[in-house]
C-alpha cells in the first residue's frame, strides 16, 4: 500500500530561532519512504537532519532569522508492508523481554505511571493475556474519555486526562501508555500521518509490547489501524513533538495530508489487519 | 584517584519478582571500573547485564522467586581521571550543539520544563553566559530549597519542589535540570556514588551542556564535586533509578559506601577541580 | 442513645503557639451534649470558645507558651436522637434548595469539583434520584479506593484520591463531596467521633443535601451510620480540622474514644437507621 | 464619592438552567447602594435574592427555561465613604484576632496555603510588621507574575500561578491570599467593580487582616485603590464568582462599566487613600 503524505508548517519568526522538526516519515522494516522533498521559504536556510538514537525520529534542525513568513513543506511517498499478526502468548514475562523495551516501562513526562498503579491494577490487573489487558485499556479510554478538539494544551498529561476525561489523540495515547506501563507492559508513543483522519492533521497512537512485538492501538478509533505512516516513536509527546521551537515564533498554519494511492485495495485489507505491528 | 565503592540492597520477596538494578559504576572516558563483583543471596539466580542505548546505564536484570531474604551486593574499584575544565564560551547556540544533547532539552517525568519557562526566563534569562546561568540556577536552588531527608517520595517532581521548597538530592537535581532546559540549556540527571556523603547513600546531581561539554553541578553542596563515581546519566530519576521492581517485594535495607584510597591527594585536587566534566 | 466521648491531644510546644481546636461535640437539634469538660496541662492557659458562623464548629483557641508537654483533654456525654428518614423525592431542583445549602455546591480546597464534571456526569449522571446518585457515588468510592492508613497527608485532595485510589476516611469523604457537587448536589464534610471505629480515632464522613435534608454517607463503611457524634460540618477538612496550629509544636499523641452507654439498644436500632439525618 | 455601575450578562440557554449571579454591589458600612435595578430578558423569570451568611455576597438565583437569548442587566449607584487608615501595629497576634477572621487563615480551593508555608516563610517571614509583609507579598506578585489576559482558566490556582508566573486579576488575588495565610495572616478575596479598569470588566483584589481591619491590596496595580465598588468578599473565587451556572448555557457577552460621578474629586483623594479599608 502506497500513500502520498505531506505537511506544511508556517511561522512568523520574530527573532533568530532554532526549529527542531519531526515531520519526516520513518524508514523502517515495514515502511519504505521515497520521493522525499523538503522545501523552505525563504529558500536558503541552514538545514540539518539527524537521528536521536534508539528512538526512531528523524529530526530536522533549521536555523531561521527574523522573517514575517517562514514555511517548511515536506512531501513523500511511503509504502507500507504490514503483515497480519498472530498472537500466541499468555502473559509477557519481564525476565524475557528485550532490553530495548525495558525503558518503555518507566514513567515519562506525560505518562505518570508511578501515580496510576492502583487504578490500573484494579481495572485491568485481572485480565488474563497481555493483549487482552491492552485491548481493555484502549476500550476503557474510548468509552470514558471524550474527544474534544482544543480541550487540552502542551502541559496536559495522563493524570489530568484520567480525571477530566476529555482530550485529543495525544491525550488518548498518553493515557494508554501510562496505564500499560502501570501494569508492567512496555508502551510507547507513535506519532504519524493518518489516512482518513478527519479533519486532516498529525495523529498519535500508542504501541504496546506484546509477545515480543510492538502492537498498535488507537483509543480514539478515528482511523483504520492499517493506514498510519509512522513519523517517530518515543516515550511520549515530549520527545516526538512535530516541532520544538527555541527562539521567538508564532505559528501561522499547519496543513497535513495523507492519501492512499489505491483506496479499494486499502479497504479490502481492513479485515486482515486488525492487529498490526509497524515493525 | 581511586575509590572503593559498594552497595548492598536487601528485600523480602513476597512473590516472583523481576528487579532491574542500576548500581554498577559506568565505564567512561574518565572513569575506569575494575575488580567488580556482584553477589546475590540466594546465590543461584538468573542475572543479566545490559545497556539501555544512548544513556549510560548498565542495568542488571535479576529474576527472584519468593524468599524471605534476597540481597544483592556490588563492590568495585573505580579510578577517576578528571581534568580541569577551562570554559571559553559566550552563549551556547542551539544550531551547533551535538544531536546527542538535543533530547536533553525536552521535558521529562520529573522535570516539567514546559511549565517553568516564565519563571526560568525571569530569574535567569538575563545572565550572560551559559555557565553563569547554570551556576545561578544551582545557587538559587541551594538558597531557596531546604534539604529535608524523607520529605519527598517517588512521585515528587520539580513542580512540587519549586513551590514546597524542600527535598532531597534527587529533587535538587530535578529542579536544576528543569530550569536549565526551560532556558534552552540541555541538562541531564547524574546518578552516582559520592565520596564524603554523610550519611552514606546513593547520590544525584545534574549535568548541563556548556560549551560542548557536560559540566557537573550539585545544588545540594553536600560533597566535593570531584569525588563522584558515575552510575548512570539519563533524563531524570525515571530512567536512572537504582532499583525498579516488578512483582512484590518490601525493601529491607540499603547500605552504600564510597571510600577514597588516597585521601590526602583527593583533598589537594579540590582547588583545581571546581569545574568538572565527567566525560 | 447516649455516648461517652473523649479526646486527648498532646504536644511539645517549642515556641509561643496559638492552637485552634475543633474537638467539641456540636449542639444540634438531634444531638445534646452535656457534662462537658476541658482540661489542659499546664492548667492555667488562656482558653476561648467561639463559633465560626453558619458552619457548625465550636472552635477553642488556646494560647500556649513554650513547654515540653502541653495537653488538652475533652470529655462529654452526647445524646443522639435520630429519626428514620423517609425520602420521597425524584430529583432535587436547584431552584428550590435552601440558600444555606448553595455554598456547598462550590469547589473547595480538597474537593476540586471544577475538574470532575465529566467524570461525575459520565458515571453517575444518568441515575434517576438524588439519593440513588449519592448512594452510587459512595459505593463507587468504597469499591475503587483502598483504605490504607498513613497513605495520604494534609495536602492530599480528591484529585489525587481519584487517580491514586487509596486514602483514609478524610480522603473518602473529600471524594464523595467533590463528586456530589460535580453533579449539582450540595455536599459537606462531617467531622465526628465514631462508635465502634477500630482503631479509635477522629472520623470523617460526608453529608449530601437530598430532599431538603442533609443525609449522611460513609464511603469507608467502617462504622454503623447511627453512632456518630458530630463535631462539625464544613466545606471540607480545611475548615473542620481538629487542630490548627500557628507557632511551633510537635504532635506527641492523639487518643480518642467513643462508647455507647447501651450497646444492645444501639445494635437494635441499626435496621431502622440506615438512612440518617444528623439534623 | 459616587459611582454609576452596571453589568450586563447574556447567554444562550440550551436547557432549563439555574443561575446564581453575584453581581450586585454590597451594602456595607462604607458603601451605600441606591437606585438598583435588575432587568432580565425575557422579562418574566423567577428571580430570588439572598445572602450567604457571614461572607458578604448578595446572590441572585434565576431560573431560566430554554431560550436563544437570556440577559440580566444590573445598574446601581454606589456611594463610597472611605477614610484614611492609620496603622499602628507591630505584629498581629493570633490570640487576639476576631473569630470572624479566623476562617480566612485556612486553605481554600484556589489558595493552597498548606503547600506554600516554606516559600512564604522564606520570602516574607522576616519582615517586621504585618503590613510590611503583605505589602512585600503584593510587590513580589506584581514583579514576578505577568498579567496576560486569557492565560488561565476556572481551574487555575495559586500553585500554578506561582510556578507559571502569568495570570489575570483573579490569579493575582489568589496568590496574594495564599501567601498571606501561609504566614498566618488572614486574607480574603474581594470581588468588585473597578473605576478606570481598562478594558472594563469585573475586577478582583484581596484584603488582609491587619491591626484588626481588612486592608485592601491589588497586586495587579491596574486601578486606583479607592475606586472599587465591592460586590462580595469570600474565601476565593469559588464562593464569589459572578455567575454559577447549573444546566446548559453558553455565555454570549459580558459588559461591565463603572463611572465616577465627580472625576476631579476622585483624583484629588488618591494621596489620602493609599491604605484603604472597605469596612
Amino acid at each position: 500500500m502506497k500513500f502520498k503524505i505531506s505537511s506544511g508548517l508556517s511561522y512568523r519568526v520574530k527573532a533568530d530561532t532554532t526549529f527542531f522538526f519531526n515531520i519526516q516519515a520513518a524508514q523502517t522494516e515495514s515502511q519504505t519512504v521515497t520521493e522525499e522533498q523538503i522545501i523552505t521559504t525563504p529558500a536558503k536556510l541552514k538545514l540539518e537532519s539527524f537521528d536521536l538514537g534508539i528512538r526512531k525520529a528523524r529530526f530536522l534542525r533549521v536555523q531561521v532569522p527574523k522573517t514575517d513568513f517562514f514555511e517548511i513543506t515536506y512531501t513523500a511517498t511511503a509504502e507500507l508492508k504490514l503483515k497480519p499478526v498472530r498472537l500466541k502468548e499468555g502473559n509477557l514475562h519481564l525476565s524475557k523481554i528485550s532490553p530495548d523495551a525495558i525503558s518503555y516501562l518507566f514513567p515519562s513526562r506525560y505518562c505518570q505511571t508511578d501515580r496510576l498503579y492502583k487504578f490500573a491494577e484494579m481495572e485491568f490487573g485481572s485480565i488474563k493475556t497481555t493483549y487482552g489487558k491492552v485491548q481493555a485499556i484502549s476500550n476503557w479510554i474510548y468509552k470514558h474519555v471524550h474527544y474534544v478538539g482544543g480541550s487540552t494544551n502542551a502541559s496536559t498529561s495522563s493524570i489530568e486526562t484520567i480525571t477530566q476525561r476529555e482530550g485529543v489523540c495525544r491525550d488518548f495515547a498518553h493515557l494508554g501508555i501510562a496505564l500499560c506501563r502501570a501494569i508492567s507492559i512496555p508502551a510507547r508513543y507513535f506519532a504519524c500521518y493518518a489516512y482518513q483522519l478527519n479533519p486532516p492533521d498529525f495523529h498519535a497512537c500508542f504501541e504496546a509490547y506484546i509477545d515480543g512485538r510492538w502492537i498498535l492501538f488507537d483509543a480514539t478509533r478515528m482511523v483504520p489501524q492499517h493506514g498510519l505512516i509512522k513519523i517517530a516513536h518515543g516515550y511520549d509527546a515530549a520527545d516526538t513533538s512535530f516541532a520544538n521551537i527555541y527562539g521567538e515564533a508564532d505559528a501561522l498554519n499547519v496543513v497535513v495530508s495523507c492519501e492512499a494511492l489505491d483506496k479499494r485495495r486499502f479497504d479490502k485489507q481492513a479485515d486482515k489487519l486488525k492487529v498490526v505491528n509497524y515493525a
